[in-house]
């Protein structure tokens, strides 16, 4: 596929983009292993490559497999919209959004128990990040998120993926109640995480059978909002050793998406 | 106590620390939160307080407790020797590490079980920033990395750690092998999480009894080094859904972590 706006300059682009203001917004990622994963992904829209010479050298085949043309650039010309601070090695690629499909499509039973994953504004992409990796590790079906006040799909979000961008569905809805109440209908037991709750983890997961489960998660300061939490079928906590301390949101994802999976495999046995 | 170096210039004293070159340095903690954590630190050796008027009213008293004659400073000339980037809030304190004694101290087994884990080269501080908020939740004794290749106490680890930092043990060692070793000698069952491992984690963690017991993480590309699984008594993996992907590490240890700790609970049961 032909980079679609190469004439134009840069600035020409963003400008337009931001007029139209309708739709999903293209992004850029970068960093050698974020362009190698996305080039790779054939569902992957996939808009310009910029790249150095060295980067070029580096990603040929999968340049070829994608079927890109590149902008081979020379290092000190390399101008993409992405933070000044990011580590690009000379490779940026400007995607579409991933389109996954909707809550019903993704998230349906099939006569077995999925796993699913909500953030109720997490809107930190280095956590979002991490969360997409874990979840890929313990074959969540998918992580959903509310449109606003959730980490979109940026470069910076990639990068802390590490892969998991690509191929763990990452949807965004319009309304986090409404995929909650989805999901009930599709069979789903909602757990929040919240560390208020009397019941621990554990003594939700024992009486648990193995049923389609999605676990809810807050951001780090206000945690659950009060609907999300009214809409859960109950709520539990990970169990603390001391009085002190708090998990960051990426870690007490991994935990809970590891003891339901081991709840599953265990009940599965 | 007072500030030790008011007077000098702040590029005078920091010359004068970089000419002594010996013992452990001081670093500047930054942000509110970091900064009252470390004020209420008994344990804590403060040297300079550097904070805007705004700033010094929020933390007026966490300063009296701890008796530090702050610098009130114009927000327009905050000048402390953090990362231009830092969100440090008008607040910045100078410290110097704590010290929390050695390995054979901190570790020592009193007819208990205690987990403790080990870092072989994890040098991102947000990474190491948030392991520590986690070995604080599930009771880790100590966390423990060696003085070269892994973050040291910086604010930005402080700030990740969120409060952590002031109550987690972070033993820093010379040589990480040496205090395998030492561990093992005081009884503990040494576990290296390794993602080429044959065994899982939960059917390692079956067959042990309610020891002391150590886990052993390594950074996330190279994973532990050769002479670290030597020194290890068994290697493990944490389960993978699928054949892709991998945790972050902070992550991975999180999960660590929680799988030892619940095992430990069901074995005291």
């Amino acid at each position: 596929m032909a980079s679609r706006n190469s004439k134009k300059p840069l600035w020409v682009v963003e400008k337009e983009r931001q007029r139209k203001g309708d739709g999903p917004e293209a992004l850029w990622l970068f960093g050698l292993h974020a362009v190698r994963d996305a080039l790779l992904n054939p569902s992957r829209e996939k808009l310009r490559l910029v790249v150095t010479k060295n980067a070029h050298d580096k990603l040929e085949a999968d340049i070829a497999q994608a079927g890109i043309t590149p902008e081979v650039v020379d290092p000190r010309k390399f101008s993409v919209p992405i933070d000044a601070q990011s580590v690009h090695q000379g490779a940026a690629i400007e995607v579409m959004p991933l389109e996954w499909g909707s809550v019903s499509e993704i998230c349906a039973t099939k006569g077995d128990a999925p796993l699913v994953l909500l953030l109720d504004r997490v809107s930190d992409p280095h956590n979002v990040g991490a969360i997409l990796r874990s979840a890929e590790v313990f074959g969540a079906r998918a992580v959903i998120a509310p449109v606003r006040h959730s980490a979109p799909e940026t470069g910076a979000l990639a990068k802390t993926a590490s892969g998991a961008l690509e191929r763990q569905p990452y949807l965004r809805v319009q309304n986090l109640s409404n995929a909650m109440r989805a999901l009930k209908e599709m069979g789903y037991f909602l757990i929040g995480l919240d560390g208020t709750a009397e019941e621990t983890l554990e003594e939700t997961l024992v009486k648990l059978p193995p049923v389609a489960t999605a676990l809810v998660l807050g951001s780090e300061g206000p945690g659950l909002r009060h609907l999300t939490k009214e809409t859960c079928h109950t709520l539990a906590k990970i169990r603390f050793a001391g009085a002190f301390g708090s998990l960051n949101v990426s870690n007490a994802a991994a935990v809970g998406l590891y003891a339901v999976a081991q709840r599953h495999r265990q009940s599965g046995d």
